[in-house]
């Protein structure tokens, strides 16, 4: 399934790239194929794959912050995979 | 922390009361506190009590339709439980 | 068609009490009918009246708030009206 | 400000290129600064241009369908400019 989400701190307001950085870190180290966007992180993988590395980047700003918000968006389609690619792809030949 | 989800099959336009249902038979079988919304569900608990609560319902229309999909809103705040009432309440007073 | 949305300034890690009964104030002026949960307000109108009233709403917080941060979520069901009572009410039946 | 959103209708569970083409050629008509991502469209812009860009796009999809769902997200910084490609480099560097 392919999965955007986005988690930060819910008492900051600017200079958030220390915690994404954070985040990235953990998502790179998970190794599921992801994409860094302007408004989030998408990752491609299983429910438990993805569902534990959102947990953790969850989790890690748990420690600094006080309270974190976390929004989830999930896309499962049945026996698609390597679609974080293919679905812009398949837009482009829509055109 | 207290969360909002929605899970729904991509492929049915109208007549979503029986996969609703399905989900909410799920929900009260968690004992988890929780409320029914026009949009969603609201539901409390820890990271894991409510993450198996979701992936329960996400799975259970997965068993009858080919591609769905799932919002997730998590509100973390660490310390105060019994805020899916308090919350509004709070709200309430400052009015 | 019926609208879930929450505005909230990005700095403020706790204490939003007096920033949603701020947004509570214009949804009443707006006249339109809604539902204030524990994750945001549901509401029910046309497009033109629901997105004005919350961009009052988010323009409200940006008076005060350096970066706002909102989200909207729409559901908009041919010749339906009345939903965000109703919605609940057939799951209701389904039960 | 710089809103990511998804537009579709409610009754479609695959074969959605065409309805993603129809809302991009709206998308690049309105010149705005935008991105696809495989999970919807990040677009930077003022809250009535945006808007009325979104706006057109869900009434585009509702001319052939009976339901359409959209979601939006809004990331309101105020004197922030250019930040679709910004937010991404300002990460990088903190890496």
């Amino acid at each position: 399934m392919i999965v955007e989400f986005d988690t930060y701190p819910a008492g900051k307001s600017s200079g958030l790239g220390e915690e994404i950085a954070k985040v990235k870190e953990i998502i790179e180290a998970s190794g599921l194929d992801h994409q860094l966007t302007a408004m989030g992180t998408i990752i491609e993988g299983d429910w438990d794959e993805v569902m534990s590395t959102i947990k953790k980047c969850h989790h890690r700003l748990k420690q600094d912050h006080e309270r974190v918000e976390t929004h989830i968006k999930i896309d499962d389609h049945a026996d698609r995979t390597g679609r974080l690619k293919g679905k812009v792809d398949s837009v482009r030949e829509n055109l």
